[in-house]
């Protein structure tokens, strides 16, 4: 099988041959942004919501993008029609690029990759199980590489049998390592509103729960996860999945709760019909 | 000129054609560690102290090191006589390897860099401002990749004539972004005793000093800061470095304090009677 191709910078490359100079930014110092949207059929789903925050992210890391909006999507459809895999994950990596001093941040590197899509391996119909962990992240509303924590917890999630690591702090929930959390209390939907990434998935669910269910985006206390009706993460691989456990703490009689079933259902249609119209 | 020699994982290699492959977890989510010593004359003072904290980093983050202490020597001795800088860095970095999923560390990629030294640029003599800056460094006692802070406050340091942030988290101060900090107070040297990268410096220092001086280690508030007699940073490559004003604060009377001048001329004799007894 021949390697997928890959952009870098100002070319494309088989993804196997890939390399970057090992002064760059990234590995010295951590510093660079990224995003992830997924390939279906050809189609991209909120494409423009991905790429409104990739250059929010590399404003806010005030690194360059070399090329613009539209040559961006010109290189990111090239690698769909070349790789051909009909269902695929494209990201997008820029770092601090080639440095001098492994300090400052110089021209950056730009990075465009298409892989296989893989199904995240955990159960949709049964739900999951997060742990709670102290910690903010820095810049939270950018896209920097920065998921130490994240990375460095995968053993402790593996023994206890949990996807990711629910952020908190001070009191207040904010997210998972990769993921939007979002709570049913009442038949209303209450969501963090701040101090988080702003997932893309997040604010299509948001758009379209609103047209059935009463939604807030607001601090969320810690506590209110044990006493909530439903809770349910959201990301690009995710879509909507159910959480059902915090901890040792059983969500409600442990399985998924009807709303959260329904958005997933709904959620589901609502990309399939975009996928149709673009 | 030639190009210097680096060493990645099995093979010296010409620093300026030294690449990794694209899939390094270093560039995808800042997860690596890292460790930076001097080499005076062919010397590297206090390497037993610098290789045992890259281990333990490495550990820390539960990477293998694929040389074993001995075997890390050799390489670094060698690069050492076929660059023949007299007066250089020495880098060692260790990424989580080049990963199948961008997510999961493997088998780590280890680079160790050796670059000639060039003293930073600012002034021993007068001292050097710097800034506070709320934050809390994740795993702190570990010399991880991730600098998002301190590098992303690069323009706001430049701006402001600083030349680091310093540390601050519950009205207690921790580090700057790549030294330690000390403070003077009616002769006593009190420095923070936790939260913190243990610097080697920092602990040479201790050493030293407390021939002479009381010397506590323990939580510093912030406060005590603008009360100091004297406030000095610590690290590889400032050695000891006075602060003299902190934000718009200036600290004492705005000179290094004799305290300061004292170590920072005894230290520099440290250093130097450990080279020739090596």
């Amino acid at each position: 099988m021949t390697s997928p191709l890959c952009f870098i910078n100002d070319h494309f490359e088989s993804y196997s041959e890939a390399r970057v100079h090992v002064s760059d930014l990234a590995l010295h110092r951590g510093y660079g942004v990224f995003d992830y949207c997924r390939e279906i059929g050809g189609r991209v789903p909120f494409l423009e919501d991905y790429l409104d925050r990739f250059y929010r992210s590399a404003a806010g890391l005030r690194l360059d993008v070399s090329l613009n909006r539209e040559q961006l999507k010109e290189k990111i459809f090239y690698l769909l029609k070349e790789n051909g895999f009909a269902n695929s994950g494209i990201k997008i990596l820029l770092t601090g690029g080639d440095t001098d001093d492994f300090y400052q941040p110089v021209r950056p590197n730009l990075l465009i990759f298409n892989i296989p899509y893989h199904a995240p391996d955990i159960s949709f119909d049964r739900g999951v199980k997060l742990i709670l962990f102290e910690y903010q992240r820095f810049l939270p509303e950018f896209k920097s590489i920065n998921y130490l924590p994240g990375v460095w917890l995968q053993p402790l999630l593996k023994s206890k049998g949990a996807v990711e690591p629910l952020y908190h702090f001070n009191g207040i929930l904010s997210e998972t390592a990769r993921a939007n959390i979002f709570l049913v209390k009442n038949g209303e939907i209450i969501t963090p509103g701040k101090g988080i990434l702003f997932g893309v998935t997040r604010k299509h669910l948001i758009k379209m729960a609103g047209e059935t269910f009463n939604i807030e985006e607001r601090d969320v206390r810690l506590d209110e996860i044990f006493s909530a009706d439903e809770v349910f993460m959201t990301g690009t691989s995710k879509h909507v999945l159910p959480v059902i456990q915090m901890d040792d703490e059983v969500i409600a009689d442990g399985s998924p709760g009807p709303v959260t079933v329904r958005l997933m259902e709904e959620f589901s249609s609502y990309v399939n019909e975009r996928l149709i119209k673009i």
